[in-house]
């Protein structure tokens, strides 16, 4: 395993509401968690509001670096929703009514014996080149435009959409040993930058606690490569020493 | 009132373990909700990985454009703690050995009856031109460069520092009203874009419901002009009709 298999992502949050602190965002914590159980290395999170400037700027700096973009709301009926319009610009396309999203909008409508209006017809106007996902148990398909993944904001749609595409983003796992340390960051700091330039390809993290009796600080080390992480984990125990280490997690 | 009278926010949020989802990030919903309170307006959220180029780019599109920037991790003594570092180069500064925090540093170690290690005092290393804000109640000041506020992770130290000086940040207020309506989007939609180009001002968001029975739609309306609100959900109110709508609520 190399770290080229890893597949990178970033989300893109769209939202007044998330941002005035009125709405949790639920979409992103979930997401999150998925995607490393995928083994997707998620590697920015930007949140803007409303506005196509801000939603085509955070589409510009993500799209082009990393292998999946999540983009989560703005994408109804609404003046508020401008989601589409933005990637458009973004991604130099034409925003254009979609034969298909029309025909499934009208459909879902008459099903629910109304009729689609203009206003409805609007979430058929789409980037030009976007593709319709269709899935098991989705309704209306999920949207996709080269690596940018278009998903609502409403939390129950964007998990619904989401885990009926899941499995075509699995990469290889992500392996984690956790050692909860006595000792504090002063101590294990100059231990830890040594193993890191050791070990190219590990990541290293130190996170100290403030009221546990226990321990002081958990050091994580992570990496795709078992046998790596298992080297490395093996060098930081003898160096840190068994009685300083109060357990040893993985995963 | 007038829009001049926000201060805009951004939020940068630095470390592996947010964007690997294992660990919530509770430090931007606490700083949303006060700073909502406060009347400062977050127009963007980033959350970044423990790497000095990506940190560097995110306090590069956020510092000229937002009136406050706050940080969020990686100002520990250990290898992934690289914010100052990143700081300083995105300002063009250089990082320098702050004498008073080395003070502070080695006094807070020696109240503790040890004695500050390199590793320690690398924590004084801030870039040139940093203040130390010192507030009741805090150990170690907190660290402000322009307009950057420089604020450690853990969470117990993010509320401390942060409440410490809360009250510097106090704005105009935000008012709002929502409206709980029985009618759909598409009812809606024309009514709010309509309502948004004669209130310059005015921010209206709308956000469907799926699973309740008792409404459909909330409609947010939120000014600093409270007049100007007043006088917009007067006229919302009139065109969907009382008839549909089921509740009104002030904040």
């Amino acid at each position: 395993v190399t770290e080229q298999s890893t597949r990178t992502a970033a989300i893109v949050v769209i939202g007044d509401e998330i941002l005035a602190g009125r709405t949790a965002d639920s979409n992103t914590p979930f997401l999150l968690s998925e995607l490393r159980e995928l083994g997707v290395d998620v590697r920015r999170i930007l949140v803007v509001p409303d506005v196509i400037e801000d939603i085509v700027e955070a589409i510009r700096s993500t799209q082009p670096r990393h292998d999946l973009v999540f983009t989560s709301g703005g994408i109804g009926p609404t003046h508020d929703d401008v989601t589409m319009a933005a990637i458009a610009r973004a991604m130099g396309r034409p925003l254009v009514r979609h034969a298909r999203l029309v025909q499934l909008i009208e459909d879902l409508y008459e099903a629910l014996g109304k009729k689609a209006s203009e206003v409805h017809l609007r979430m058929a106007e789409v980037p030009e080149g976007t593709e319709l996902v269709e899935a098991e148990g989705l309704r209306i398909p999920l949207l996709v435009l080269e690596n940018i993944y278009i998903l609502p904001g409403i939390p129950e749609l964007f998990r619904e959409k989401f885990l009926a595409i899941r499995e075509r983003f699995r990469s290889a796992p992500f392996h984690v040993v956790r050692l909860f340390c006595k000792r504090g960051e002063g101590h294990l700091a100059p231990l830890m930058s040594h193993l890191v330039e050791e070990h190219p390809g590990l990541r290293v993290g130190s996170y100290p606690v403030l009221d546990d009796p226990g321990y002081r600080v958990q050091v994580i080390l992570e990496s795709k490569d078992r046998a790596l992480l298992e080297r490395a984990c093996e060098a930081l125990r003898a160096r840190i020493g068994e009685e300083a280490i109060v357990r040893v997690e993985r995963r």
